[in-house]
């Protein structure tokens, strides 16, 4: 496996594989990789012959605020997951690879980034469609794995593929859970050891939302307040949003009924974790 | 050459034509062909084995009260144009072909599209990044060619093509002129034989000032004002704008030097016309 950093690597390693006629999958990442991350990889290495990681905490869809500065990072370690995941390349560049000065272009998704996360977060999906349209320009994979734990993140680039005709498939994959249940996620390390207990309110009131479901509850106003309710038990925890919409145009609903995506953003001590199922009623 | 409507059918033209090892040149234009676009695709044609010109009127670049609805459409004349200049097919979709209902992804430049044109054509330069983008990722050509009649459109090009990572080589084409010295455009047919005669200030003007700047003339200010009175001696003349600026970023300058872009734009009667000289100083 190699380690590049330039845009010209990156290509230059893409072409030379393209040459046997290899397929090429592609993960995007910000690296401080999980397990979650590696099934991305293994699945991208199943389905193709040559696989390109990137590995980029992407200054653009930082917030002020945000913890762009103390997000974690350790290129020696992922270099191991990577590699044993099946990773052909990884591709690490600089800020200043990927943001020149002069530069001035960016990608808007209106109204899917509106909601959910972007209402705390504004300008976080430009930062993510600019960077992820970057990427792909340059890997030129056919296929792209994304985490179904950033569920608004997939149907964002989603819309934004099929909008701007780009030439990939993008497959989402499902989420990956500790034992405990809790989303794999790389700001997981920030939380506390009783943050860490704290924070399995969300798998939890996700499971048993989908139980409520599944023994006739279809009413999402109803689910919704149930959920509030049950989170705002947890005495670490701080809701920024609970919401039940549909999984494709993430439109709110009323009744749980056809493509639903039930998606959780809450606040354990300073660190926000993100969760969600999405079910087809 | 072959006629085709909708994004499936171009691709697989282009994919076929690939399979040689050909090179794909690319033309995206509005239709009502003249000699600026048929010297657009007869080097198209030189630099590359296959040759794509789009034809569409594309919604998003026009504003509120601009031409959308009245810009000339001719179709069978484009046809014979484009064929005899050496085009292999012509791609011209509906608009719902290219803006589905549910359509939201556009691509903002910043900076450079609020200058020149994009004073008082907000939104005009989203509109053209988008559908251009969205041409590049359908016909994934090698080389696009753009007339240097809209300096600023192939400037706003250059900067999405580099921030992107585009993997297209952006060539602009010098301005075509009628014998006389109008810069060719579609919308010339707007014009009434009166306006036809007083639409030659533009160009008149700008000759002059190169004219000027080879006799010495370096301040920048005092060439614009020249500029502007002379166009103001023409009845029928009303200035959009008068600038003079760095041909790449179209930042004004004050001292006429290195890559200098004279743009104008002159409303004759109701047309609002363009134009512009680029040179080394």
């Amino acid at each position: 496996m190699k380690i590049v950093e330039t845009v010209e690597q990156v290509r230059a390693e893409v072409a030379k594989a393209r040459k046997g006629g290899n397929k090429i999958g592609f993960v995007p990442t910000m690296g401080y990789l999980h397990e979650g991350h590696a099934s991305l990889i293994r699945r991208a290495k199943e389905e193709n012959e040559f696989v390109v990681v990137s590995i980029f905490v992407n200054p653009t869809q930082f917030g002020v605020g945000e913890d762009f500065e103390t997000y974690p990072r350790d290129l020696a370690r992922d270099s191991d997951i990577a590699e044993q995941a099946g990773a052909n390349v990884i591709f690490h560049p600089t800020v200043k690879e990927m943001y020149p000065s002069e530069y001035k272009t960016y990608i808007e998704v209106e109204d899917i980034t509106a909601k959910l996360c972007g209402t705390s977060r504004p300008g976080h999906f430009r930062g993510v469609t600019t960077i992820v349209s970057k990427l792909f320009h340059m890997v030129k994979a056919d296929r792209a794995y994304f985490g179904q734990k950033d569920a608004q993140q997939v149907a964002v680039i989603q819309q934004m593929v099929r909008d701007l005709n780009m030439d990939i498939e993008i497959i989402p994959c499902a989420i990956v859970r500790e034992a405990d249940g809790l989303a794999m996620s790389s700001r997981n390390t920030y939380l506390s050891p009783a943050e860490r207990k704290a924070a399995l309110i969300l798998s939890q009131s996700l499971f048993q939302s989908e139980e409520m479901i599944k023994n006739g509850e279809l009413d999402a106003r109803k689910l919704r307040n149930w959920i509030k309710e049950k989170i705002q038990c947890e005495p670490l925890a701080k809701i920024d949003y609970v919401e039940i919409v549909n999984g494709v145009n993430l439109e709110e609903i009323e009744e749980i009924k056809g493509d639903v995506l039930i998606a959780l953003a809450v606040k354990i001590g300073k660190t926000r974790l993100i969760d969600n199922i999405r079910l087809e009623v």
